[in-house]
């Protein structure tokens, strides 16, 4: 990556070659991302915020099948079995898909990427030669039953069990309790024929942990086979073409051959076998098939974003009101308290989408790779989990930033917001729960960080803790904040926001901060579990901490992957164009945390300032760009709801 | 207000008498709640999630029947109308309704509040004798029809025009485009009878500014009348249960009469007289019946933030995940996480409580009295702008962080979250929208403050600018951080946290900063207009600091009224738990924006990290009456949604 320095000056940035912005934006998937938006331009596929529930589960599942008809939703698959094997290439129609019904988005998710991809990363050839090509073709739709009413996050304590018989060579499948049936699962209240189940597996009579088999659901006629039985999740808070059930076992016995067991089998004569031998990693290996939802509900989330993006800048833009005596009333988007609400949201969902690329291509060369790429490996499940969080939280709060920024005709069903809000409000809880996903994310860095010590000498490893010692003595003392703010506030005539432009100074200030808040969470664990203290109660103390850390490191991965972008775009204007909207985002993420930058002494308050006022003038730069950079995410005029149609009818004064 | 003194220790604090706390969070209308919280308890009274749109509004129509038939709803009204003149109590009713269905509040708020209010306070005798007892029994249903698809925010530019016919002694009321036609109107497009309309005053040909008119707008059976067109918003992204509907006049002929005339009348022959000589005043003279309904808003949204969070706190006390190995699953309420999102939210709902009842004082004082409170009048008028946006922004956001605690059970429809989250989103932009409204507040607190500069005489004048530049100096040339810090840092023992439990030093925190940020913004906006600048681009410009001094503003009043209140508190258990939940708001607000605090040399970085820890403790000293603080809000069983019954289904391990 190269240094790119921005000048200090407010300058305008001259208007920029939309269709360059677009290339960019789209990458290598372009052509799958337009086939996607070719589909979601036909009014038949917009999406109808009005139709009554059951109604909206048959269009849904309707639409479902013309996707796998068309072959859309084959292409992540190996070939030999359908598919083509772009894996990169169908997170991308998947994240084109989620301009559109969400429920679609998610009964796709469900079908294609969960039962799917458990199918595919959890099962071996038998059952990718039975199951594939009839899942990929939707001519078996299936389940995903791994959440249940009393274990959602804390998968490792499920209750349904699956008990070897040796005798008949089949599996028991039991829900002991109603705690342990399973819950909020897509597929089953209507459509599922067969769900990947997790259960404890138990062999001998001996309890070997959560594995994963196929279990039949219902017949060829739909209706629920015996020992089953389903109950409707009913209407939901959104996402209610998803038909989500509750399932409970009594006892259902299905054929040995129906254990996934990619990593783990059962003998015809009963007896276990695993090449991981630690039944803790063999459990998360197999958890790591959640890898490419987490994924995926990322890139949605960004993509829903972007559409409440471009609806409430599209409404700035012609909603006029008040305005200097006697002249025309001025509109929304020349307001600042205006453009803070939309711009810094803006520039962060452009850094999100190059850092979604960055991690999709990782996806894509850890699940496609034959070589065991275990760092690669953890460093994406880092990556899925933190990103995850931070941009479907990023999604929740910018829709309702930009529904109340619309006003009443925000309000209004017609015009996406309450879908939008309504659907994207479980994304910060399914896939894994956010806050549960950052202390994973951080778990694994701090993993990471141990093997780094451990690497390290012993004398590398005391100067490593002596540095540390010393930035803490350097902040106890203030003598670093005070040295520096005399250094900015005696120096004559030095321009505070001149440095705050450098990408590297911007890169230097957010790495500082993942790293020293990594160091201190490690050194706090470490502290409380030497001084005897129980570790779980450690952990809780340290939570808060954890997830600072997590954050921090998504923050500052997400910066690096927008300035690698940016550095690979081809064309000037759009490079300069994105350099400020990079500037934007990296500066309005320094804002938001400026108490912890200056408790650290890496801003004095003289600099913080110049951070607030860095960013109001890069919202004044950007805001003659504002249409030009949600025009280029390309999203189709039927995901955008009446709300072009309303602020049209907005009248000057 | 006594300076109360907590101590710095992680105190534990007894269990608390909650009769005694609910007695001090009732106040003087008790009785009133009790009597609400009693029919909201009648089973066929609870909301129900899953009416169709048609039935939802026969149902909440039934509904505000119903309570008019008992009287309720005529309680805020002149004895002499058949009400009893209880403001106050009327507004402690309806915060009380906001424990249930929120279409029933709004219709209400519609018809007993914005058109009876309308009626009321503009009207005069004649107005109020022939129609406030059919008004608030019901009997007349009606609408505010002053929002226009145009305008909005700015009611000063409305389009619809009502011109005096001498001739006729009538007024013809006309749409004269889309953009003027009457929008989002409550009960427009099923149940209006009449509305209160909002138009251009035009007599003899000379414009006179937005006056309000009673217009009829359907006969006895309901049949819309000649002239008038009223199309149906549709489905809304919430409160279904509320009609909202758009209006066209065609000419629409009405009695001279039937302008309310308060404050200004039209005689016979077409002469315009009013008490009030500039136009603009008389507008806002005008708009402020308006602040009975964003009060009335301000005390919903409080009511429906603290559902969300007895039903949140409910689900993190059964619902069990993760632990130490081998032992049981630990309730959600034990992590601090998760102590994190729910305890200074519930801290602040607490702080909003005591601040809304002290504006409900208010508000009952300046509308009861026959004085004439100009002063008071402004002030609360400011008041209640800021703590309605500061109240239902706090909804917004508390309500979402509640549904993410709640996990997936949380999405389901039985549980209260989808009706919260839907039908409080629009609080925060109908009623003034709160981006208007804390502009409205800054715009008043810089009046008092030009007003306050007026009464210095000059030497007192150069004295004040005197002690602002002194400032600015102090904290430019960062010597102020700089003696703190090396008086924190050097003197050994010092125990930062403790003086952070003073509320002596919480509230000087709290009032340095809205002094500071007010003093700052007034000079900025005087040195841009002296400097020759146009008035509506140094306002432009200056956007973001006014909003700051008005939340700033609220910030501090709030923590005063919440101190006041405990002060009042005769028991001493339920003062010792008010205290910390008090120390809690106050300094999890400092904390949010201790970035500000350290810019200006009030927080050095040491103090801003114990600022953290102290909430960080807090939590801890809070958690074990997480409970009894939810409880203590006395809501009905009926408004808590299906929550329980699922949160019992949580297992332990």
């Amino acid at each position: 990556m190269t240094a790119t320095t921005a000048s200090s000056v407010p300058e305008s940035v001259p208007t920029v070659d939309l269709a360059a912005l677009r290339t960019l934006l789209d990458g290598e998937h372009a052509e799958i991302r337009d086939r996607c938006r070719a589909w979601l331009s036909e009014p038949e596929n917009a999406p109808r915020p009005d139709l009554p529930l059951e109604e909206h589960r048959a269009q849904v599942l309707g639409w479902a099948r013309e996707l796998a008809d068309a072959g859309e939703t084959a292409r992540g698959f190996p070939e030999e079995f359908g598919g083509r094997g772009q894996v990169g290439g169908a997170i991308a129609g998947f994240e084109t898909l989620g301009f559109g019904d969400l429920s679609l988005l998610v009964k796709c998710g469900v079908q294609f990427g969960l039962f799917g991809g458990a199918v595919l990363h959890l099962g071996t050839r038998k059952h990718h030669e039975s199951y594939l090509s009839d899942i990929t073709s939707l001519r078996l739709p299936g389940c995903f039953a791994m959440t249940e009413t009393g274990h959602g996050s804390n998968v490792q304590q499920l209750g349904t069990t699956a008990t070897y018989d040796a005798a008949t060579s089949e599996f028991l499948i039991s829900t002991p309790d109603d705690a342990a049936r399973k819950d909020y699962i897509g597929n089953a209240a209507r459509d599922g024929r067969m769900a990947a189940v997790f259960a404890q597996l138990i062999v001998g009579g001996e309890p070997r942990g959560v594995h994963a088999l196929l279990v039949p659901l219902r017949d060829d006629d739909n209706n629920v086979l015996p020992g089953i039985r389903i109950e409707d999740c009913g209407a939901k808070l959104g996402l209610d073409g998803v038909d989500n059930g509750r399932i409970w076992f009594d006892d259902v016995r299905v054929p040995r051959d129906n254990l996934l067991d990619r990593y783990a089998t059962v003998s015809e004569n009963g007896v276990y076998e695993s090449a991981i031998e630690n039944p803790t990693k063999r459990f998360f290996t197999m958890l790591g098939t959640l890898i490419q939802g987490r994924v995926s509900v990322c890139g949605a989330s960004i993509s829903a974003t972007k559409v409440a993006l471009a609806i409430a800048v599209g409404h700035a833009e012609s909603r006029r009101q008040f305005g200097p005596p006697g002249e025309d009333e001025v509109v929304l988007m020349d307001y600042r308290t205006h453009q803070r609400r939309l711009l810094p949201a803006l520039a962060k969902v452009y850094a999100l989408h190059f850092a979604q690329e960055d991690v999709v291509a990782r996806l894509h060369r850890v699940f496609t790779s034959d070589e065991d790429l275990d760092r690669e490996r953890r460093e994406l499940e880092t990556l899925a989990a933190g990103l995850k969080a931070v941009a479907t939280w990023h999604a929740t709060a910018t829709i309702q930033e930009c529904r109340e920024a619309c006003g009443g005709m925000g309000y209004l069903k017609g015009n996406r917001f309450a879908a939008l809000k309504a659907d994207t409000d479980v994304f910060t809880t399914f896939e894994g729960d956010n806050t549960v996903l950052l202390q994973l994310a951080a778990k694994n860095l701090l993993t990471d960080f141990r093997d780094q010590l451990g690497e390290l000498d012993p004398l590398g490893t005391a100067s490593f803790f002596a540095g540390q010692v010393f930035e803490t003595v350097a902040e106890r003392s203030a003598m670093r904040e005070v040295l520096t703010r005399l250094a900015d506030d005696l120096l004559p005539g030095r321009d505070d926001q001149e440095d705050l432009a450098s990408r590297e100074v911007q890169l230097e200030l957010l790495r500082w901060r993942s790293n020293h808040i990594r160091s201190g969470v490690a050194r706090r664990l470490k502290g409380g579990i030497d001084g005897g203290r129980e570790p779980f109660a450690v952990l809780l103390d340290c939570q808060d901490h954890l997830i600072a850390a997590a954050r921090a490191y998504v923050d500052c991965f997400v910066l690096e992957s927008f300035a690698v972008a940016i550095d690979r775009c081809p064309d000037p204007g759009a490079r300069m164009l994105l350099d400020r909207v990079c500037d934007l985002y990296a500066l309005s993420t320094i804002e938001a945390d400026r108490g912890w930058f200056q408790e650290h002494g890496r801003l004095s308050s003289t600099r913080s300032k110049a951070v607030i006022k860095a960013v109001n003038t890069l919202c004044a730069t950007l805001r003659p760009h504002a249409t030009g950079l949600v025009e280029a995410f390309g999203i189709p005029e039927t995901s955008l709801g009446d709300a072009a149609a309303v602020a049209g009818a907005a009248p000057r004064a």
